[in-house]
């Protein structure tokens, strides 16, 4: 990839191949609209890969993983030994996203970009180890430039491989225990709201826990935002290397044309994020669910985005998305294998 | 069947299964409840499937179609022929339920039990014809008590072969032009409702057929419930062959200790009937969409329902909970394939 890769322009979606999917969909045996978003999705999706029948049997799902310097200061029910013995529990399909992935048929991979112990080698592991997880935000900057970089790059790279496999809709998924710190201390900043409005229990933190989470958000915030750094210098400084490599690889993907499906709060942010810094991506997210976080919600309405699913999961990991997976496709197959009113001989409206 | 098979109990959940399943879901390797509705959908479906890992591998979809009277007073967009042709649409695969029904792999059957031409003989449809279309309820009453015992035996008859092919979830869905009109005059009355708090646009009609709609629905129910008739006999007076029938299958379902995933504005008002006749079935049913009908979301709360999607879908055919079905499947995949905390080597919280 060149060194200015992240200069490279956004794709345009096809408009003309949205507008002939909109007229299909008039053509299709039901009442006009009444596959609701499902015909939305359809014709969207058209647009976006830029053929009247769009198609999703292809999905890459690439979960990034990475701990985190606040969590040793207790804002997780978790201890950060688990985003590594996670790690383990992805590759070897006992995770929920590694079930879902299975079940919606998609090619999964795992990437380490730096779990708090140096990995064994293990092949069925992506290894882009940046160091021992991020640094504490509340004391000094997350990463540096060349770790921020490089995770940016390490997400570009995952999405360039899966347009490569032939991927029809890419899932970025996380995992790193703290991580909703980093993503709730980036989403106050880029809302401009108190930390307290997007704190969420995360992993099913108490009461006593969360107000001691905002209280470091907010010494976080004082410490590094007061000069109005720039995102990408926001994003070092308070980030985390998963949300950082996702930033990467929505980037790419818009530039690629590849559509993505968007998780919860944490992928949600990193979309935020990487709308801030380009907004011509925003045409290729879609957004898999709404989660329970209360963030979730300020956020999505921030991008103005409609999640497919609401069924109160907070789990991360892409395991939303994965499930939209199959909404997403049913609206393929409704577009593409439903009969048209002349082909059924069925009286359209009126008729 | 047993002449008084409608007089017969519900079967009743198996509590141990639900929390052995309950127990379970605290074993597997996410935060207690990251997985929202899911984790509560699989432990409900063990307690009705009385198997602490439940199944929908095998699910059966019955689309019940027939011709309303009213219909001719021009209630819906569509010419009351579009029912007979919408059959063939079912059965050639064309029509949205037999889309989703394909992807998800679910059996799939099409009873004509009124269409307004009685039908030819055609192997691929059930036939259950009783006549051509109800009588129009506002001059009298839709059907004879002859006619809605047939329909409720002939959906009770669709539960059973379901059931002898070893459904562990059934789906009814329904065709019937002027349909809506029929579901609001009943649940009108069985929520003492005005029709218009619950009358919606149906297949697509505007503001004045809405209004002639709502001033037909007052006059059939001013005809018919001044005397106050038992639910069984508003059904006759008001219903379609293919609600009764619906109102049949969901009871025989109980009976036999089916779980029923409950589609859209017209099944969940044939759920409210059944729910009335006998209220020791509302267990057995769970319910896959808010459809996008003013209407609907008055049934549900009224049913204590927590329906699965919402995405605007108003299409009836059971096409909401076609859809629906794979959320279902993979509540259950991920009940069944998560590893625990125990087999993963993952710690559990403050662990």
């Amino acid at each position: 990839m060149a060194a200015n890769w992240l200069e490279q322009p956004m794709q345009q979606p096809n408009a003309e191949a949205e507008d002939q999917a909109r007229a299909h969909q008039l053509q299709l045996t039901k009442p006009a609209g009444a596959l609701g978003e499902l015909e939305q999705l359809a014709i969207r999706l058209a647009g976006l890969q830029g053929r009247v029948y769009p198609r999703v049997d292809s999905c890459h799902i690439s979960l990034f993983a990475a701990d985190h310097g606040i969590a040793a200061a207790g804002v997780s029910a978790y201890p950060q030994a688990v985003t590594a013995q996670m790690l383990a529990n992805f590759v070897s399909g006992g995770a929920a996203v590694a079930v879902l992935a299975k079940l919606a048929g998609a090619r999964f991979d795992v990437v380490n970009l730096g779990t708090l112990q140096r990995p064994e080698p293990d092949p069925r592991v992506v290894d882009r180890w940046l160091g021992p997880g991020t640094a504490d935000f509340t004391q000094q900057a997350a990463m540096t430039v060349a770790q921020r970089d490089a995770a940016l790059l390490a997400g570009a790279e995952r999405l360039a491989e899966a347009q490569k496999a032939g991927c029809e809709l890419f899932v970025a998924g996380e995992m790193g225990i703290g991580n909703t710190s980093a993503a709730t201390a980036l989403g106050a900043v880029l809302l401009e709201l108190d930390p307290a409005q997007l704190a969420g229990p995360g992993t099913g933190v108490n009461a006593t826990v969360l107000a001691h989470k905002v209280a470091l958000l907010r010494q976080g915030l004082s410490l590094h935002t007061g000069d109005n750094p720039r995102v990408l210098e926001l994003l070092r400084r308070l980030g985390g290397f998963e949300i950082v490599a996702m930033v990467g690889a929505y980037l790419h993907a818009g530039q690629c044309g590849v559509p993505v499906l968007v998780d919860g709060f944490i992928s949600t942010l990193a979309a935020l994020v990487a709308v801030r810094l380009n907004p011509a991506l925003a045409p290729w997210l879609l957004y898999g669910h709404r989660s329970a976080e209360p963030g979730h919600g300020l956020m999505l309405e921030a991008l103005q985005a409609r999640p497919l699913l609401m069924l109160d999961m907070r789990l991360g990991e892409g395991s939303g998305a994965a499930l939209a997976l199959q909404i997403v496709r049913s609206a393929c197959e409704l577009h593409s294998g439903m009969a048209t009113f002349a082909q059924a001989g069925v009286a359209g409206p009126g008729g």
